[in-house]
């Protein structure tokens, strides 16, 4: 959902859409179906799927399946320390890879769904390291040393999840395409810590998630002790 | 044979080696097995080789086959320019993917053996690129954000490539299982801008280049009018 509304904001701000999406050996491939419904909805010129090795790493549980995705901790636990499913360095790859596309197809500007606020345990997350990103890429490239750097935006940095729902309706982001869950189950878990952030987000939005979780996930109420 | 001399630069440093090499869709893989040959002399721990997509975004003579390989040119042409082999954001993506590499092996050091001096065209291998890199590694992984950040080091960054040659000859580098012609025949082709520079660089130092090129390249004598 982070990647569609930086999508649907791109698409605000004018020009042609061009988008990037990456096969890192994710868990599943749902997360790589749904942006390429997102990326039809809103009108891209060119879509493109790069495979790339993150997993032959390892490090992650997002892409080692020995280590155990974390599942059931409160939203207070998600925003403490590093988490398990950070992938080393991926933020840097993946904008390194936005930065050889945008040359070659000319492009102003990158945009990114990156969020420091829910995400605050991963480094490459954080408001800094785009300040250092955005420096290098106007020393990395030909658009830089040609005096046009590349702007690279992250226009969800500061955002909360619940803003991050208020944002994208506004923009008309086609939410019930997108898939956040951590798992590649035919419903989303409801219990990752991506489904969790994705749920506290549209509750505080005061909206309804309109994908489908594993029955009554998120409607069970917490069983209290008499 | 850059790589492989900052290779055994890194040897010389000491502590435990481990080579990442890139096959990003080079027109040939014959650079991909003198880097293993390379690597086992070296004596490196482990050994990683990435089949990285580069060559799906074009906009190289080096991964675009229908561009042609500049050949021929005069060592002063080299330097002028952008060349045609320049690959968008190469040397970002190949750290990007060595930061990764380094923090999951809990590497103190990134070597590289990128060179200004020989390749000024190449924006991504400017001293200002590097240090630019130096300070996104610290933002962007765990290392940085626990107070003991990773170094870049480019130790050729500043040499001409007859002080390459000079390097590592000191270093005892196996020059003859290195390969730098940007074409993959059999024998290296002598006329391309890689072959140029690195005879040029054997000559200057007064040393002979241990592999063999097609027959007479680098023997003939320059035929003049009378």
């Amino acid at each position: 959902m982070d990647s569609a509304t930086a999508l649907y904001r791109a698409r605000e701000d004018g020009g042609t859409l061009f988008a990037l999406t990456f096969d890192y050996g994710q868990r599943h491939r749902r997360e790589v179906r749904a942006a390429r419904a997102v990326g039809r909805a809103a009108g891209v010129r060119e879509h493109r799927f790069l495979t790339i090795p993150l997993r032959s790493f390892g490090g992650s549980a997002l892409t080692d399946t020995r280590r155990k995705v974390p599942r059931g901790r409160t939203a207070r636990d998600i925003g403490r320390g590093i988490p398990a499913t950070y992938v080393p360095a991926r933020n840097t790859i993946l904008l390194a890879y936005a930065l050889a596309y945008a040359e070659v197809v000319r492009a102003h500007r990158v945009y990114v769904g990156a969020n420091a606020i829910d995400y605050s345990g991963y480094p490459d997350c954080r408001p800094e390291f785009f300040r250092a990103f955005q420096r290098l890429a106007n020393l990395a490239t030909k658009r830089g040393v040609t005096g046009h750097p590349l702007q690279v935006r992250a226009p969800l940095l500061r955002l909360s999840k619940a803003a991050i729902v208020g944002e994208g309706l506004r923009l008309g982001v086609p939410f019930h395409l997108t898939w956040s869950c951590y798992l590649g189950g035919r419903k989303a878990c409801g219990t990752c810590d991506s489904c969790r952030l994705r749920l506290r987000g549209f509750k505080e939005a005061g909206a309804v998630d309109p994908i489908a979780y594993a029955t009554g996930v998120h409607r069970r109420p917490r069983r209290r002790a008499r």
